[in-house]
């Protein structure tokens, strides 16, 4: 750690592109109020003054604009991405400029990311965020570098559930905060956030119709929910394959065609996968599916859609626009991979549209705020204090200009 | 009890209506698929012969037939309506025909009706299906009645309230199965069933067109969600009002208007309320509503809606149609109050989708096989088993038509 | 003439049923803006003072007002009903209590109709409210009849063709007016009356839940895509069939699966026709659909279903709940016909909503006082004139409290 | 226009980005059906052999894609951008590799557009595609270039506006063709094309959430309802501004707020304009707006949006991002002005979907080679011929997998 802070204090693919990420933050600092309001209701308390924060998670403009309001509430931050393929090279520019330790590179090697993720756990982080895991799993191996951590929020669901893993096998070292398990966010980014851009990513990287068209959608969770209900909004008609007999008959009674996906391979003209699952779309549906369907991921990894097999039975393949990949089957027809299999939404767009990933953000700022805050957090999974999610949420209508009605159940 | 079978069997309003009512039944009993797959895999085990089965619960064409099959299954079937106003008196009569223990008329007095359940409840049944939890009381203050009990299948959310807290108190004395509880149920018919039937009792009674119209939602719950979808779907605007934060966004987010009753008040033709709460529309918000606005009620209980208070400040009151009393008020403006208050979809209309009570009943009816088959349950809450919960949705689905995928996720 | 006026001011079913018939005119009464807008635009001006309006139309409660209106407007009114399945006896009866030469049963015979035209005609009436053109014919082959009259309006889709093609043969010896290629009607009683008055009609006649349904609608013409939409907006998943390519692909763009009659005929649970043209489902069809199809008709005619073939190719056919009959084929499948395949929202229900039907009714009565006012109208064909037409959905915005905005294009 | 021939066979921004554009164009080429459908009809009649064909439309690779059709049925083809601002060079590059007469910059300044039209006019075409009209004009003001016209085909309303006020006046010279009055255009590109690609672009350019948002829409035409249902369908709360009452009625019949633009102002977070007329949104609007609205325009002309009257009221102006301006007014509120007030879906997106301006294109091949191989047309307006209008559409669904049914009216 201390070789590395000597040498470098940061390392991105090109500081040059700096002024072009930001402009990108600046943008998205306009709409993140919620963030914004919470580093006001922070700016005085000293919490963060002087403390180390580590972050690991994508990194776009978004993402970097809560690591510059951490900057500015006092800490010192360290941040790297949890996906290469996510990360975005002038944003990383922009973060170094302004004194951030960042250190990430779009398209990074595995060695490179392993190096990248030692780089920010080595600075001994008094708090760090978390997408996934890997941070977690690395403090739990390296032991000397969690000397000061009081500490980890963690982001997603999968990571989640390695957490509460290792706290009933009784192996979980530090206390950690389950950002997802949080109403702010699981009820709003993966419907309306992943709903949304994913389709905005769809249709800018191939200038398609989806009225008219024939949506596969692979699960009927919030993701799927979400996307299925823009498709719907868009003119499309959507087909639902789920395992789960209650979502199943959920999806039909919102109007959806429901069948296995061995059925709905043959109609398709836009696949979309969000069941967290491995291979969900295997090679026997690509043999049966249409000339020129898409296929593409919402999901959190980029395993749903089996892509090595892909590769495998295709006798041809190409890459024939941004983010578009065609592999032409023995058949001859083509079928065509939007970004490479990684989650659309991001990989393939802008990420969650700002005032979504706001909320996020903002339970992310609220609960480091009570890691560093708490005297005494044991080594276990802690649930975003109650107070907190409301907190974010009530901003959020605030800001919106929306006002709720008042409980009056007690008066009557 | 024995007195009451001497001299009477049953009591209905009219038994001449009995074949208008025996039609209706025969219409619903085409659709009850769950139900008539249930009954021909119960009909050679025994479990139900010579049992004695009390049901207490809305009672029209779906429970009729639903006591019907019970008795095709060789139970002795004792029924009276847990609501006098949503009672039908021809599906009593045609019941009573059929040799069913039937006590209930449409508009009984609060005399006759607890006559009604002390009739059903002293036949001493072996189980028991309620609905709000009066037979449930009734036994416990009543413990000679439950000599042969073996258990209680509760209907609804607040049913199984009570029943929660009987048990944390220590004082539940009887084995219950809380049917709402089961995904079966929840997810279908408060949404699905309760949208669709909410708006067709609507227009029925007044001819009114929803295109173009302001309708006010109070409660974005599983009910208010399924109102506010059809309403959407049919051309209104919709105002939703809430109490919770996370629920007021969801509303925002799925392109509602949000704001408090109070400012609501002004601005809609149909207010539904849908809370479970008591008074959530009073007086303060009918003066300030528009000339010819209509008040209905989908909660479960009929108080949502101040209908005393809208009593008290009407200058004049007239019945101008079945199921709909015209109120006017000081400022001259009527406001019409639809089914009395009382739940539109049943005291108003044809109560939910025939399909869909299917569900719910299928669930009571595994549910009390489980009961009258079960060795040793004992006196606390149960929750209906996953197998039945299960069972119930795919039968549904296969009833439809409808094939959903295998879960392989062990084979990736 | 003569002689029916000294026999009967009247013929209806039952005159005991007045009371009940009020109730329903009365109810409509408060809700028909534009009708008691121009009644009280119109009052003064003695237009209608002392003439004779004969009107032939579906006959229920609000046709009953527009007759009231023109009595109250100083007209002697002469009725009957274009068609004896939608006429309600109890709003007859209500008519013929307030002095309404009204001549019409629900279920007349042939010859009863034929008897119930000629009373109205023989009337000499000034001006005629006609649907579908046979009181025009009559007139033709009954001049002396028309002595007094000084013009027609026409309701219809199908009257106003009639009209054109006796113009262009010369033929016309009067002048009418059509009221349906007005936009205040065209745009608006299709799609948004016919659309939801559909819905209400087969939910409450049949207590099946919409949702989760297959709903094939035959024509995406005014008619079928307000059903479409709703049936949408209701949870269905919906099968438009069309024989106009370009409505084809609308209803593709839409959403919607397209394809041919044939091949929806084994996937429906719901068929609604909606194309003005005969037989459009047929016996080839019928013996296609699934057990438990439902078959209905929205289009203007009673024979876009095949019901004669369908009761030839039935093995049995009963009778099972009001306006449902039950047809079994030889394949055992049942099918149940709607409302006898007459229009399913007036047959089988309450009509257009009152708002909607009162824009159309507007339009009549502007017509009729344009008619009686004007001079030297030829015997030829008009379009309600423009004034008129903006007038009535000025009126009707006026009255919702819809306020648009001001053209200023001269000015930029 | 030898001098120009002579001197350069093109003039373009940069040659070097040829292969990027012809990645664009090779896309878009694999989804034109339509048009390759219709090459591969007219490949072996000749009648585009040596025809030259000149094309002044937003020039972009769907455009390329036609010029290259056009090439290679044997046509030399001269091409040139209507709208500098929605001209890609890359594109051009392409094209001119490809051997095309491309005369076109992005930003090309006014003497540099009259250049362009100048140099694609003087090539003596014996067919032209014109958008708006200007090419027109030129011929009508130098005939002498008009030496070898057959025909000129039309893209847009205003353009058939003003070739029908030239043919009323007597003044029309050449035979034209009005591509926008076919139904295979006006009844999809419209809505379907602009409703879709406007929100693409909107969400792209700036990463909000149109999710629980107001979106304020100008005008309800084909395109304003295109953009309205889509937002619907996104989550937005829509409202409508119209002049007109009956579209007025009509969308609030859809469910849709209306009312006038200057109770909108305040109340949007998107304005969005599609009326065809000048000044739609006004300074006394953009006054009373909401901090953080952004305003885009959807209309053919870059004037719906009083852009001038913006800058003046502003009190700074900053470029934050691509396509997107900021203006902060003497309130300090800050509004956001997209794509400079030009079409929002071309300038600041990819414009229609492929497979939509397909449609569009093949309306406009075809009509060039009715035109070309048509005998003695006459100086005159002319719809598409209906059978060309037809074939569009057939092929479209064809290319779809789209089949509708057989016209059997006749047999019944």
């Amino acid at each position: 750690m201390k070789g590395i802070n000597v040498k470098m204090e940061y390392d991105v693919r090109d500081i040059g592109l700096a002024s072009v990420g930001q402009q990108k933050i600046d943008w998205v600092a306009k709409w993140m109020t919620v963030v914004n309001r919470l580093r006001d209701r922070f700016i005085d308390d000293g919490v963060f003054n002087g403390k180390r924060v580590a972050i690991c998670i994508h990194l776009e403009a978004k993402t970097a604009y809560l690591a510059l309001t951490l900057q500015r509430l006092g800490a010192d931050v360290w941040i790297t991405s949890s996906n290469p393929l996510s990360t975005k090279d002038d944003v990383c520019a922009a973060l170094a400029k302004n004194g951030v330790h960042v250190f990430a590179k779009h398209g990074a090697s595995d060695a490179e990311y392993n190096g990248f993720i030692k780089a920010i756990v080595e600075a001994k982080p008094h708090v760090v965020v978390d997408d996934g895991g890997d941070i977690c799993d690395f403090f739990h191996s390296h032991p000397e570098c969690a000397s000061e951590l009081k500490g980890i929020c963690e982001e997603t669901t999968s990571g989640v559930n390695r957490l509460k893993e290792l706290e009933s096998q009784g192996k979980l070292q530090y206390p950690a905060v389950g950002i997802n398990d949080a109403r702010s966010k699981y009820l709003f980014d993966n419907r309306y956030g992943t709903g949304q851009s994913t389709w905005t990513a769809i249709t800018h990287l191939t200038n398609m119709s989806v009225a008219g068209k024939v949506v596969v959608i692979v699960g009927y969770g919030w993701v799927g929910r979400g996307i299925a209900i823009r498709a719907k909004g868009m003119g499309a008609e959507v087909i639902i394959t789920e395992i789960d007999p209650w979502k199943g008959l959920e999806a039909r009674m919102d109007g959806f065609r429901v069948m296995p996906i061995t059925d709905a391979a043959p109609l398709g003209d836009f696949f979309i996968t969000a069941t967290g699952e491995k291979k969900v779309i295997r090679t026997e549906h690509m043999e049966k599916m249409k000339n020129g369907a898409f296929l593409s991921n919402a999901g959190h990894f980029d395993y749903e859609i089996d892509v090595p097999g892909l590769q495998n039975i295709a006798k041809s393949h190409e890459h024939v626009r941004e983010e578009v990949d065609e592999f032409t089957l023995s058949n001859n027809y083509r079928l065509y991979l939007l970004a490479s299999g990684g989650i659309i939404n991001i990989a393939g767009g802008l990420g969650h549209p700002v005032e979504i990933l706001d909320l996020s953000f903002g339970l992310q700022l609220a609960s480091m705020h009570y890691v560093l805050s708490s005297k005494n957090l044991e080594a276990k999974f802690y649930k975003v204090p109650d107070e907190i999610d409301e907190m974010i949420v009530r901003e959020r209508l605030q800001a919106d200009g929306i006002e709720i009605d008042v409980d009056m159940r007690d008066q009557f």
